[in-house]
């Protein structure tokens, strides 16, 4: 049985860049996990990193949970927020625990041309434990070698330039958009007029916009980074 | 007074990629023209080429009419669809004779990283043209030189990976949903289900997803190739 | 059933680039059609191209039934060699109409940044056909819009960056080895030392490189482009 | 009224950079301010660091003061020279603190692409700062949210590939000579004879080719990242 | 010994390109030869076609003896101007026909990042016909195969980002200057203020530039797309 | 007489990516010198980091000693593996250091689009410090200023997509096998099966794909990043 393993830099990525299609896996009996890199304690400009830190937590326990993902497949590093860096060996290393002790089929990360400096520096991130996790190198970061057969890149911050692979997910779209309910504490109305929100009626638009260029309905858009193997 | 010139590579671009904006400056007072690099004759699994042409011309008369364009401000090379070519010296020089009589200060191009192959070569094409007609050679295309100072590139069928300018359309959003409505050759209705359709709701999608990521409304997303002055 | 298309600038690069995924596919039941966009009649030295066109299709007829690809799934568009066009309306639409007919749930193709000119002008008139005849415009290049799901580029002439998929083929090698022997016509024996020539040992190189990157045996790299379904 | 920030990685950046510029809107009556990331203590062969960058300090003050910038409105972070750092949240929000309190609606920065590895470095370090100093987010760096409307790179190491915007300095030319002048520690007369050295006639080279290009008379050259309004 | 050979788009490119190398050349006794695109015959305002194309030719003899070529090295192929076509066969050809009678052991073309589109054709022509020339195949276009061994590429519309060789030209400056004044149909004297005119001092602007990036003096900066021995 | 200066981020990478070239330069009674960023000592499931890196030292100095090189012209930084790091000021200042000491005329590192990350980041390291050893500035890194005339990329863990340079390596393949031999601690049979292992059989592999490409024979392939003189 497949394991699905989505990374997301802040709490709310994971809902943003493939909350539809987390859908489609657990509703398909998959387990489905969720590592947190970091908890987005920095993100409000009146709630105290302290704070704000478990309060995002709990949205994204919460926002998970509608997605049909249980709460203790939710993994938190707690990376400082805005501290991601591909070149931390223990950072690393923490991340490659995961991914041998999850042994993940299929991984989901932002994609690597994402306008935010954290996406992009937590898909260099993933993309380098990857590929040290698999090797038999390495021990002490735990668990036997694991090569994770699929990756792919989500968009949240910035479009894909050139999607590889589109998920319809006309069916899962409100659960999708009920999930980012969850996350009150980064809306306009936490946060103050003229801040990026796109919780409710915006997080359909970039999935609307990807199914009207392929057809109608709603998808989620995807680079493509390893594959295991061809879908025949 | 600004002149503003939109090229497209078939009619309808011209409102998907800068509609919001072509309606400001009409409102503005200035002076907008479209060039229409072909008429889109082939986009359709019904109507013969020969019929589709002609109607989609008047499908866009009368959707940059609605933007409070003039129809004779209109100009359509009828280069045959699919066949855009910048290395065609007859279509350089068909865009050149148009640069130096309109004069622009401003021009709308697809922006050069589209995914569709004719958007691309349109805008390599108005680059190539850009240059030439700026010079006091080649006297031969007509006029004298023109150097049209400032030259954005819009999105349409892939989104820009990091977009330079935004401009906020929230109030003339409207006037573009309705343009569009006008090109009803091109809508599912007429082309059959699974084929790719932003007329009515999915024309705010796009939009919709640029403004939320910059605090809210809808946006257009440009590239930027040229600059005249800095604004101050 | 799987369909699988493989579309080659020149006879023989579809042995090199994926011979042994080929016989993957027969092996297992699937359609394999090859379309080979030139016939290669230019590479000799000696042989006249009238003379050699017709050469080389016979060997490929013989290397592709190595393959067990049988002669009557081989299409020949005869386009000049040398003259693969991504601009010229009339190839476009022969691949389109050979996507109609034949179609491919999987498709080969030349990787895009291949070293020679004219792989990338394949995979360029490759990817833009692709998109087209999956609209259902352009009816008059026949049959109605089909979508290929997936599409992968192979390793020919460069090798490719950053491969996404390796397909292990350790046990068609030696098929795949065969294969290329029926390309007489491109041996140094036929053309003199100093030519290239990846017939016999050296069509086990790359392979092998491959395979002892990834943990033995030999491999083909692709690019993926497409991907129809995630693999779970 | 326009507020302009430039910001140096090294003293003498400013200057080689944009310094005819910097003249035109000090002319014009525009705030001008200078950040400088590092004093660039370690550029010379015989001279300490500890003294060099007070040394570099003073002619900076120098310089730009022949620009028409006042000397209050030079802000030092004294980053150690060599030691700029995108991944350094100290030195991420030390530059928010200053476009918050500085709150400029022109900022020029090195070019990404400079072949300088700090020019670079500080071109990234400018534009992560610049997306979080605009969100509300992040209080504990001080003031409210600032966007910076208008982000131009300017060349010194490497020249700009493709220039989207060029000013014309044939005005401001000699202004930008003197004020080279003023750095005399990094003259080849303090350095030695092999190492490069831009004060003196070469400051008119690389402006001299712009302006050769474009029309005749010396001018900069730009990258836009971010551009406020479309100049009309 | 060594056998130099000059493509240019344009008359006049190869002095501004190389002109201080070319005379590096001449002067050690090296057979330098140069391969002329087009005539440049569009590049005029006042000038007809038919009448430009033989003046720029003589300017050309006159430029390139300044700089020690024979006016029997070099070569016309009277490409219309604006019309250098990659994907030409008849153009491929006839630069393989010159690369197998001349046998350059170093070549110099425009770098294929120029701004201008005649140049990055002429480029990408340059390799295509580089490539196929030094294979036995095409012998239809004359001669043995001849293999390249060194390739580089020149800066003349554009500068080249990253310089991988740069030679010092401060002995052959004066020489490279007066070449360029030959070419007088290409003056603002002859075209009319706001056109672009590197002859005269402009023409020791870039080398200026380059040279005082590099510790003094003059020189011409160069991309390496290919490299025949290693020096040492 | 040419002094060489391979720098390898792991001991093997310099058999592996030049090791027939190196054979060739001390053949011909130039010094050869290896600068080893760090000991490989994370490269092992079983042997502790603490035992493996004096292992591999053991290792190189005999897989360098097969190819002709000195042992005391080995220098080890002893980074720890996996921690190189190009924003490090002791590492950019350590490499400097060894430059200006050894003074190398030819520099080989691995290419800079390499796809393993430590490799990536020892050839920006490599290339940071070449430009900093080659200034009069920073001489608290000992020696006077030492300018590297050129600089190799070479290919271990992936291909390099477009090969400047090819040196024909068919004469010293067998001791570049033999050295190979010499890395045991890297052999599937101390790791386990799945591993990556080209030594023995594989090493073979890569030379022979790309002598295959161009004549026969053996080649290693690499990038050009500095050229010093133009071969003549």
């Amino acid at each position: 049985m497949s394991r699905v393993l989505v990374v997301a830099a802040h709490p709310d990525d994971e809902v943003l860049g493939c909350g539809g299609s987390i859908a489609h896996h657990t509703t398909a009996g998959r387990t489905v996990g969720v590592l947190y890199l970091t908890s987005g304690e920095h993100a409000s400009p009146t709630v105290a990193p302290d704070q704000l830190g478990p309060i995002r937590e709990q949205e994204a326990i919460a926002a998970t949970g509608v997605l049909g993902v249980a709460a203790d497949e939710l993994t938190w590093l707690r990376i400082p927020d805005g501290g991601v860096d591909v070149r931390d060996s223990d950072q690393v290393g923490a991340v490659m625990t995961v991914l041998r002790r999850f042994q993940p089929t299929l991984l989901y990360m932002p994609h690597p041309d994402d306008g935010s400096f954290d996406h992009r520096e937590a898909a260099a991130l993933c993309l380098r434990a990857a590929g040290m996790a698999g090797s038999a190198n390495f021990p002490e970061w735990g668990g036997g070698p694991w090569w994770t057969p699929t990756i792919l890149g989500y968009e949240v911050w910035s479009p894909i330039a050139d999607p590889v692979y589109l998920e319809d997910i006309t069916d899962t779209l409100e659960a999708k958009v009920t999930a980012l309910w969850c996350y009150r504490s980064q809306t306009q109305t936490a946060k103050g007029a003229g801040q990026a929100d796109y919780v409710g009626e915006p997080a359909r638009y970039l999935a609307g916009y990807r199914g009207a260029m392929t057809g109608g309905g709603f998808r989620e858009a995807f680079t493509v980074h390893r594959l295991g193997t061809v879908p025949l």
